[in-house]
């Protein structure tokens, strides 16, 4: 019978997945390989480029994908919520950050408004202001994120939803790569999941090879959550963000040097971009989760979908048993 | 059938659920109660104070109960060890450090060693030096511990016993209060769990009326992981540990501060003495995990753990799908 969920009644999908709308690497041939595969997939829409968003929307073709902003950086830039919203996303994720200021265009547009939080209290705030989907993310995750992790965070927000706010569907991002992720987080109340980055090792992804290289022979203890990498980029995150990326010569020499690095900020941008321009995984970053230790090999998006939805349901047909 | 695996098969148990050796929380009361239930109780030997562990012991009458004992602490002191040993425990877990110097004396005394672990490294070194069972313990967990999140560290630590070391037992600790969270953890490869901030609330802990009472009112975000209690307490922890507890007016003022902290600790640790004595939740720390959030009323430990065991029992019979 499936693993059938209101996530996937609502959404008309197989399974209940969606891949994470991972900034440059989820374009529009993940994305629509992750719907075609009878999940949803997202683009990454990140901080907006709506040259490179409407290219990956076109390369989804004619699969229902959605995508995903970063919800501060809309702050003042109205007109990224409107180029996104006439591709006619079939869910629009935003992400760190408060979502009410954006909320009432998107239900005016008739698209799914589907909101990532990593505490309580922000999950609270999504549900007020009508999301009708909340992604409950865990610190585990790769890229950026919060303290709280996924094992508590998942069955409180669903507590709280079930008490509050009952027609909320909750998802389980952070720390899921595989089958016993999908499993447990059903588990812990979720009604489906969201994966990066075993996506992220996927063959659509947009990834340089260098740092796919690096993430394959990394596990899951050599990842670090820092804001080296934002200063580098000369991005303005909100303090509580931080960001999750395999350990390397830069966070080595700077993360415990963040006073040292603002005063170098300058020329280590420049350093950083041509670094992250040739996908080099030392001097640049690679934004990974915890679970890359459970990654060992590169594989089409599709052929994940199906592994992984196989996979939680033998182990919840009674497959944990030995 | 019931949760069996090979711990409940191994130890002799009704259900997968060990309670954790929480300092000061876990006497010989709640140890007892534990076992009685039928899972298995762990006394929190620490700091390995004799007369108390003797004390609780005792207290937890002809009942098999375990003890827990702070791995690094023990260098030096084997007359901690020896002690604990003639009492007989069920099993023996060390916790924060290298088990190396102390595994051959614990097999010795045909006491069954369990190794607590927060990273895949420590699971590989804990499994090398003999442990028969490895708890992999995410940061979401209250007291000591480092930062990896369970989600991940379980199932990658499971892959890796399932390679090299397949006779090893693996249980999940950190974010688990209810049977969501033993379903799930089950779903991520352990084959069973430690349980820690739900039996802290119990009838049988050591817990101060006044700390008991911030908890139940606190939810998962009011937790922060600090070094500023173990300053206070003149503690020589290794750096790579934190320790959990809510955040109150202690970890406001010091948190961001630590070399304040340190230039007046012998005045601040008079102070966070005596407001430990007193059950102090706002000038002491209270030691709970982000499953606080989980968790509304004291309950006996028994009925606990039945009504974890069940509510898992019934998810993984088919009980989440709605």
């Amino acid at each position: 019978m499936g693993l059938t969920t209101r996530l996937t009644r609502s959404f008309d999908l197989t399974h209940p997945i969606l891949s994470a709308p991972m900034a440059n690497a989820a374009g529009g041939a993940l994305a629509g390989a992750v719907t075609q595969a009878g999940g949803l997939g997202l683009i990454g829409g990140a901080y907006g480029d709506p040259t490179w968003i409407a290219g990956e929307f076109a390369k989804a073709g004619n699969r229902a994908v959605g995508c995903g902003l970063i919800t501060w950086n809309l702050a003042g830039r109205p007109e990224i919520l409107s180029q996104v919203l006439s591709h006619q996303p079939a869910a629009l994720m935003l992400s760190f950050g408060d979502p009410a200021p954006f909320a009432a265009q998107i239900a005016a547009a008739g698209v799914p408004l589907i909101v990532q939080v990593q505490s309580l209290r922000d999950a609270r705030r999504a549900a007020d202001v009508g999301a009708q989907v909340i992604v409950a993310q865990g610190s585990e995750a790769g890229g950026h994120g919060q303290s709280r992790a996924t094992m508590s965070l998942v069955p409180e927000v669903a507590d709280a939803m079930a008490r509050a706010h009952p027609e909320v569907i909750v998802l389980a991002a952070g720390g899921i790569a595989d089958g016993r992720g999908l499993a447990a987080a059903l588990m812990l109340g979720a009604e489906g999941v969201v994966i990066g980055s075993r996506f992220w090792a996927s063959a659509e992804a947009l990834v340089a090879p260098d740092m796919l290289a690096a993430a394959m022979q990394a596990n899951g203890d050599d990842t670090i959550r820092s804001t080296v990498m934002d200063v580098a980029r000369r991005l303005n995150w909100p303090d509580r963000y931080t960001c999750r990326v395999l350990r390397n010569a830069f966070t080595d020499r700077w993360h415990e040097d963040l006073d040292g690095l603002i005063a170098v900020a300058e020329s280590e941008a420049v350093k950083w971009g041509a670094a992250w321009e040739v996908g080099d995984p030392q001097a640049a970053n690679t934004f990974v989760g915890e679970a890359v230790g459970l990654i060992e090999t590169v594989r089409p998006a599709g052929d994940l979908i199906s592994e992984i939805a196989a996979q939680a349901e033998a182990l919840l047909g009674g497959g944990w048993r030995r």
